[in-house]
Order: structure tokens, then sequence, then C-alpha cells
């Protein structure tokens, strides 16, 4: 789930739920499936489906790979979830989470172009979900989890990556550190600094650990990880060791250095929050260092709210919100990258891909246009997914 | 899997297999997924995606029954597959499967306007496909099983007919079983015979025993059926002891009475056959009753080829294949039997919905048109889907 949205004021809010209530009762299902083809009579029954249909059955039982020449494997996206982290509504469940899974599939359509099938699973249990993703992978060319909570979904994501041979990517991980690093490259640009920044991460669930990975792989070294209770990781990482990164995010290690956000944030360049609201205070950002970077990616309410955030001196303020400049939209990424993904038949999205994925979006935006309102691309931007796409074609592993 | 062909001669049949392997790479997957409102800017994206869709999310969350009111279950099937017996072709498995699955969602599209999604199945163990069926079964209205293969379909239909509260129909059984029925009904219409007739049915796979049941419910009640090996019961059956049959009939106890086809066939009024091609013989037909009425529906060569059948005057003679007169094909149920079903909330598709859809489909051909080429609507014929789906919506149970 990404981090858009659109809420203007108190009475616009109160609007946007009742509009948008009625419009997915008047819809019942926003995405359809259609025929391609209409079948208008005996000859194209035929052809379409008994006895012509065998054909091209035999010719896949004959070669496999012919699935993908003769069949929708091609240009078909699963999103799966089992409703455990839906946007910030926490677990609710699977028939609950089918109308963001729907939205997300009608947002394959919209930007890439590729059919995706919404499936909400009737079980939290890790193993059954693995097997049932699995057995439903043969007709799908690429798997979009979504909204599976963290740590569960590090060991779903990983062992369908290892099971299945097409991309298994969850979007909530990776597609939201894919466009922070993007937004983050831009930032620096913009104030001049490099790798060497300090940067605080402050909430370490399933989009804070993958941005910290991310991170590392592109080359930032100088890292404080906050969890809830404070920093409990605090200096370099110099290396991808991402196991003992990953494996100390996953047991989410409570201030083991006994320090407090406040404290991590003294001398800090960036400060990257999936957190909760108004953690981030005016008095914690004036001791960061100069030309401080703020991600507040809280959702709907971000970490430090705008004014406060204004008021403060922030050299580029990114948020999850569409009413603000520098939206943080997974958006970004996922339609391109799967387009791509799927175009050029990657059995994987490897972290070097979410590397030049992250590279490819943060270039779009020239020198020139370059602003502290203008790191990141616009949502609806035609160029990114065409970029993305491209890149993850031209990629060769 | 329905019987219909369209295969005219030699040459046509090679033309069909070309051109449907080139139309099906021309199209790369006969249906697709479409938005049913598209997202043009942040407005839409605002009320279709996040925020706006936790609306309808938190409604779900709070009253499971609104998922009928906001979400495509109401008008979407699950069409799945383990691939274990495609058409004639065998167990080809899962990928092999798909055109036959995207073919049979076009269908629910084309003649029901209901959205149907393809799922093949990577496994072919029944616990597996129980379990994996149920964790998908949330975002769907209704399940269509398919081309399950004998007698492993019986357990995975009625298993998950006990799980879930939407439809669970295997069309290979009862599909095939209904349009059977209407046809017999009329055909006995036209020779003016009862229910009293002899009836040899002869396969006893997933159609032949889902036949056998559905025409003992409708009170049929001399039958004898055979195996591959010849006839294994031979005798009344007054009532619907259905376990005891389908037991029977799941063992597929061979030549159980000693006799051969030929034998069972002396003096009977009815053959239906879902088995293998040019088994019956015209000097068999001979043996039969005055009047015979002959259902070869193996698929795409009968049981007795046409023109041995018009030689050995049947008195009704129906087939599988459209470029005959009288086919029966599964298409002309399940369109509006889901379409019925999903439109009045049936938790289940009873016996007695079979026996009155059949009712129904037989009453849409009035006394007057009633011919012995013509004992069953065409699959094009309009008025088809709107009779079975309103007298599905019209049952109360």
């Amino acid at each position: 789930m990404s981090f858009h949205v659109r809420i203007k004021k108190g009475s616009d809010k109160m609007d946007i739920k009742e509009k948008a209530l009625n419009l997915h009762e008047e819809l019942v299902g926003k995405i359809e499936v259609n025929l391609k083809k209409e079948i208008n009579g005996l000859d194209d029954l035929a052809l379409l489906y008994s006895p012509g249909v065998a054909a091209p059955c035999l010719e896949i039982a004959n070669n496999e790979d012919d699935v993908y020449k003769y069949t929708m494997k091609s240009n078909t996206v699963l999103v799966v979830s089992d409703g455990s982290a839906v946007l910030g509504l926490g677990n609710i469940k699977a028939k609950a989470a089918i109308p963001v899974m729907e939205g997300k599939s009608a947002l394959f359509k919209q930007f890439a172009d590729l059919n995706a099938i919404p499936i909400c699973l009737d079980t939290q249990d890790n193993e059954e979900i693995i097997r049932t993703i699995k057995n439903i992978a043969p007709v799908f060319g690429g798997i979009n989890l979504e909204d599976f909570n963290a740590p569960r979904c590090f060991e779903i994501e990983n062992r369908l990556k290892e099971m299945l041979d097409i991309p298994v990517f969850h979007d909530d991980q990776h597609g939201t550190a894919i466009v922070c690093l993007a937004g983050l490259i831009n930032s620096l640009r913009l104030v001049e600094k490099d790798k060497d920044v300090k940067i605080v991460i402050n909430g370490l669930g399933a989009a804070g650990s993958a941005i910290t990975k991310l991170l590392v792989d592109y080359g930032f070294t100088n890292f404080s990880l906050c969890g809830r209770n404070g920093e409990f990781f605090n200096g370099r990482i110099t290396q991808i060791d991402s196991a003992t990164l990953i494996d100390k995010i996953q047991k989410n290690k409570r201030n083991e250095t006994g320090k407090s956000l406040a404290d991590a944030l003294v001398g800090a360049d960036v400060f990257i929050g999936v957190s909760q609201p108004d953690v981030l205070t005016k008095e914690m950002v004036k001791t960061m260092n100069d030309k401080p970077i703020v991600f507040a990616l809280a959702n709907p309410n971000p970490e430090i709210n705008y004014e406060n955030a204004k008021e403060s001196k922030i050299a580029v303020l990114a948020t999850g919100r569409s009413d603000y400049p520098n939206q943080i939209n997974n958006v970004l990424v996922f339609p391109g990258l799967f387009k791509g993904a799927l175009a050029s038949r990657k059995a994987k999205i490897t972290d070097e891909m979410k590397l030049i994925a992250a590279k490819a979006l943060a270039s779009i935006i020239k020198e020139e246009e370059l602003t502290n309102e203008y790191i990141i691309p616009d949502a609806f931007d035609k160029r990114v997914v065409d970029v993305i796409s491209q890149t993850i074609i031209d990629y060769k592993y």
C-alpha cells in the first residue's frame, strides 16, 4: 500500500469517505474481466473454445514455455493479500481487504496496461499462504504481494522467490524503498551532500527494513535505526550485510543503545519516517545537521505536520500525501517494474534491479527542473512507467 | 468441459487447429482485466484507492456481508482446474490447461455478463487443492470446478460445498447432466414415452455418474449402467440412493452382471454414452426398443457416427457436436445458473436446483417447435440464459 493521500481539509475528509462509499456501491467492483475478442457464433466458439482450444493446450503440454506465447500469463499479475496490514487499518482480514486489492489491480491496468487479478486469502498461516500462492501461480507472469504484515512478510516473500520462476515482489517493502531512494538521491543532489550523510530511519516494519537495506545496497553507510522505543542501532554499515541487518530489524530490538529518537537525530542529515504521526518535533529538526532532509511518510498523517515542517527550515520535505509536494508514491514504481519484468521475462526482481529502478526514477527529473518541491515525479507523469519499464527490460543479470 | 465441436471435414479439422493457434498467438490471452472507471487524476485516485478506499474496507470489516455491496464478489466467478482431465486430452497439467480455463471465463462473460477468473493449480493432491480453493474463495461469488478427473472430482466438490458459503459447481458433472436431462425430457415428449423407459448409460466418469444421479432424482427408475468392460448394474433404482450409487460408480466396478454393453441394450429405450467413439454399432441399435433415443456424447467423435446413426432409424440423436443437430452443450446451463445464483445470493446449487434448471431448459422449446432435430435450444439462443437465471432466482430452498 503506497502512501498517497488527498485530504484537503476536515470537511473534505468527510466528503471523500462518503463519495468513495457511493462510488464503490455504484460500481460493485472496480475491475471487470472482458473478452479480447467476442464470441459471436459457432465459428468463434470453435476457435476460442472447443475444439480449437486443444491446439494451444497441446503446444503447451509439449513445450511448457509456449504458455507465454498463447496465454494471459504473459501480461497478468497476481495481486494478493491476507489482509493482515491493510492501509493504516491493520489486520482487517481477507474480505475487508478486497477493495484495496481491486484498487491495486486497477492501478496496474491504468498505469502499465497489465492485467492484474486481486486475490484475498482466507488464512494468515504462513505455510498455507506460501503453498496457496505457489499452487495458483501457473496463470500469472508475476506476483505482487500486498499488505502482509511484518515480520511475516519477509518469510513469505523469500520462500516464494525461491520456489517460483516468476517475479515475486512485496510492494510495501520494495516499492516504497525504491521511490524513497529515488527521492533521496535527488534531495542530496539539491543540497549538495554525498553518500556519507547520516541517515535516521524511524519505524522498522516492512517498509522501514526494506528502505534500510536498499540504502545500504546503494552505498550509504552511516545509519541510526529506531524502533518504537528509540534507537537500537547507530553506526556504520559498510557492506551489504543484509542478513544480519534484516535479522536485527526483524527482531526489532528495542532501544539497544538506550537512546531516544531525539538523541539519534542530533547531527543527522536525513530523517526517514515510516512510523507514526507527529513523532518528529520542530525541536528535534533544529538539532539536525544543516539543510535537513525529512521524509515523513506515515499515512495519512505524517511524522511532522506540514506547518511545523515549514517553520523548521527543512531543506526538502517529502510525505506520502498527494496534496503536498514530493509525494513518495509506490505507483511510481510497481507498474513499470512489472511491465518491464514481464516484457523481458525476468525470473526475479534482484536487489540490483531495485537500485537501477531507483536511479532511473530519480533521473527523470533533470538538473534544471530540480527544486525542493520537485524531487520526485508526479504519479501521473507519463514518462515514469516507460523509463522504469525500459530500465528493467535492458537489465542483464 | 462441454461437448461442443465444429469439425466439418478432414481438411477443416487441420484448418481449425491452425486458425486456433494463430488466434491464440495473436491474442496472447483471451481475456483481460479492465477498469470499470478510469483513474485519470488525483481525485479519482483518492476515491478509488487511497485514502477513499478505506471507507468500504471499514464497512466490510464491520459487516462482512457488505463485501457483496462494495466489491466484485457479487459478480465474479472462479474457474479453476488442476488440468487432470482437459477436453479429450487427459492429464495435461496446469499450464497446458490455461487456454481452456481462459476460454471458459470468456464464455461466462459472453453468455452471462459475469466476470470469471481462470486459475490453474500447480498440484493434483486433493487436500492441497481443497485448501487452496478455500483460501482464495473470499473474492469470488461462486466457484466453477473444471476438468478435474473422476473419482477425485467428487471429493473435491463435496468437501468444498461443505466448507464454503458460495455455490461450488463441477460443470463437467452437473452441467452435462442438466443439459442431458433437458434433452431427454424433450426426446420423450417427442416419442411419447414416460419415465418408465429403460436407460442404458455407458461411461461412468464425472459426467456419466452425474447424469445417472440426476436422472434418478428426476424419477427415472429403470437403469443399466455400463463401465469400460460392460454392464455392472441392471435394475430399478426407485429412490435417490445416491450414496450407494455414486459409491458404486466411483469404484467403477467392472462387468458385475457378466453382460456386455450389447446385452444391456436389448430392449432399452435410451442410450446415453459419455464414453468412447464408435462403441455403439448399428446392430446394437437394432436390438433396442421402438423409437430409440441415442445421446452419443463422446467428444469430438461420438459413440456412433452420424451416418450409421441415420441408417439405424434412431428416433432422436443428440451429440456433443455443433455441426449436427441437438448439441448437448454445457454452455446452455452454467452461465444462467451462476448468473441466477449470484444475483439471488444462493449459498449452494442443490440437487433440486439442477432438476428445475433442466426442466426450465427443456421448456424453452414449445410443443409445436419440437422435432427430432430440435430437442434442445441452440448455444446462441438468447432466451436460454434468462430462463435458467430467472428459474434459479425464483427458487426458494
